[in-house]
């Protein structure tokens, strides 16, 4: 005889699956009378929950596999954190687990997927730094498995088309929006970013130079390593050699350094401007662009959720404007530091 | 006749089982010569790698459900996130698994693990900020799922007896070490806490308490919310009160907010100490209590591993030190940031 269903009992009950589902897993959340008449149904059909907990592991696992890179200890790394938190809480809702796994270099990434792949632990991938001829992309396509990636594929190719589906952030449409702030300051914004070569501090140059337009020479084009006393240094240099009005930085490491040496040298004056909306920005009062992570999540879910079609969206980050310290942006402490 | 098993194909090819499940998931990583034996040994005894999957598909799952908290914003969030990101480095050569969750509250977050639990996704749990009588640990006991709680169970009974598995951070040692060298700079050392009645927020104040002996009057037991303007407001009316040599801090959100207000006051010989050695800390060079939260996650593992037995952990924090803005502590730009 053919086994019952959860199809079958929650016709006898006149109810949905998901309510049969609901008694079966969270009888709590389910009115008494409601879960009455399923126990009801259950017990009429001898239909057996655990069997259809057998059949919800054989199916397709609905977890979406994500790699967590090493604790960077660097004042950006909260931005890809705050990225996993917005993923993890869109996913829950919509039916759909995060696993998260480590990994020390692509390679090692790839035998990570195959085996959470062959154990059926995931169904679905969230790539981060994808690069141009990225081995995972090639293994993914190859196996037929669903991935959205977190940034663009920058190199070869016009950078905004992909033969795979992307997120990524419109990074030049920050550094306008906070060029053109800085420039109620006066008309001297420079720019200080990284060595040219990185697709996404690229990317955040190309927007202070459309918005700088022929003001925009390269004596107000700084370039430091992404740490603090590297662009402290490279500041301080500036503000000797030139007059200044405002600095747009392409992250808030740059802009700590930045601040710095602004403040020290008394010349308060001068406008700061980051880049990742971080809690230091906050803390020192910057104003700073804000990446929306959560804005990316978003959008990472509904691909996957349609089948990862190939092509790409830009989030537009938004400009949170802080004029010094005031520190009403600091959330209450975290779960952590407040626990009871 | 029975199906062969990995191990048989083992025994005829003269390899461990880890390689020959290394040939069937990761056949890059194995030398040539030992490949081809391992796949002559497939194909004589007719072993089937799908029915192996199969079976580890219905295996106990070896993973470990984590809730994560929604992002906070503020600065001390990162240590919660510091643990995860351990956790994942670590649990991943152990063959565990870590599935991320979502849940607004103790209720919502028991409904989700029982749906994991029973759709087989998770056999284990971390719990972070539980409390006494915790409906998670109850229900954790009751269906005999092992579990390791990060946090001391405060409240009723001895603050380090549980009849459960914990590690915790033992705070009080950690302010204790943050005075012992605040004192170098004379005896006036106040410590900034949050208002009473928090667990760790209390342990915190204690180690000060401790340290300073009969030198701890009331008046330099200072209270603030964890704010960046009330820790501030609080230390620029100490300054203006008493004579202050230096201020051990619960947070490093209340340290920025102490930092500012010596800086602003010109009062740069108050040597201010944070805990939870953040990026903020970091790039204003002020000394912090680490947490070291890679130690609790080895330890939640060990004691995972372990099958969980009742008990407590303490991990003893470290200081670091800082003296002023180098910013040397900053590290290299996130994978965000950085990506090429």
């Amino acid at each position: 005889m053919r086994q019952p269903t959860v199809h079958d009992v929650a016709r006898l009950a006149g109810v949905s699956r998901q309510t049969v589902s609901n008694v079966v897993n969270s009888p709590d959340i389910v009115r008494a009378d409601t879960r009455e008449r399923v126990e009801r149904a259950i017990r009429e059909l001898g239909y057996s929950p655990s069997v259809a907990a057998r059949r919800l592991r054989m199916r397709r696992s609905d977890t979406i596999g994500v790699h967590l890179d090493p604790y960077s200890g660097g004042i950006s790394g909260v931005v890809l954190d705050r990225f996993v938190h917005a993923l993890t809480d869109r996913a829950t809702p919509r039916g759909l687990g995060i696993l998260v796994y480590a990994a020390a270099d692509a390679y090692e990434e790839l035998v990570r997927l195959r085996a959470l792949r062959e154990r059926g632990e995931i169904d679905r991938v969230v790539l981060t730094g994808s690069v141009d001829g990225d081995p995972r992309v090639a293994w993914l396509r190859e196996v037929g498995m669903p991935f959205v990636a977190f940034g663009r594929p920058w190199g070869a190719g016009a950078p905004d088309v992909a033969d795979h589906a992307w997120v990524d952030v419109d990074g030049a449409a920050g550094t306008r929006a906070a060029t053109r702030y800085a420039r109620t300051s006066g008309p001297r914004v420079a720019f200080l970013g990284w060595p040219r070569g990185s697709g996404s501090g690229d990317d955040r140059e190309r927007g202070w130079r459309e918005e700088m337009g022929d003001g925009a020479p390269a004596a107000l084009r700084l370039t430091s390593l992404d740490t603090v006393p590297s662009a402290r240094g490279e500041v301080e240099r500036l503000l000797q050699e030139t007059t200044l009005d405002a600095i747009v930085c392409a992250s808030d490491t740059l802009a700590v350094g930045a601040h710095l040496a602004v403040s020290h040298a008394g010349r308060t004056d001068v406008t700061v401007v980051g880049f990742d909306n971080t809690p230091v920005a906050a803390a020192l009062g910057l104003s700073s662009v804000e990446q929306r992570p959560e804005q990316v999540a978003e959008a990472v879910l509904d691909l996957l959720v349609g089948g990862a079609p190939a092509g790409g969206r830009l989030i537009v980050p938004e400009l949170v404007v802080r004029t010094g310290v005031r520190g009403d942006e600091v959330a209450p402490p975290s779960a952590l530091s407040s626990r009871g």
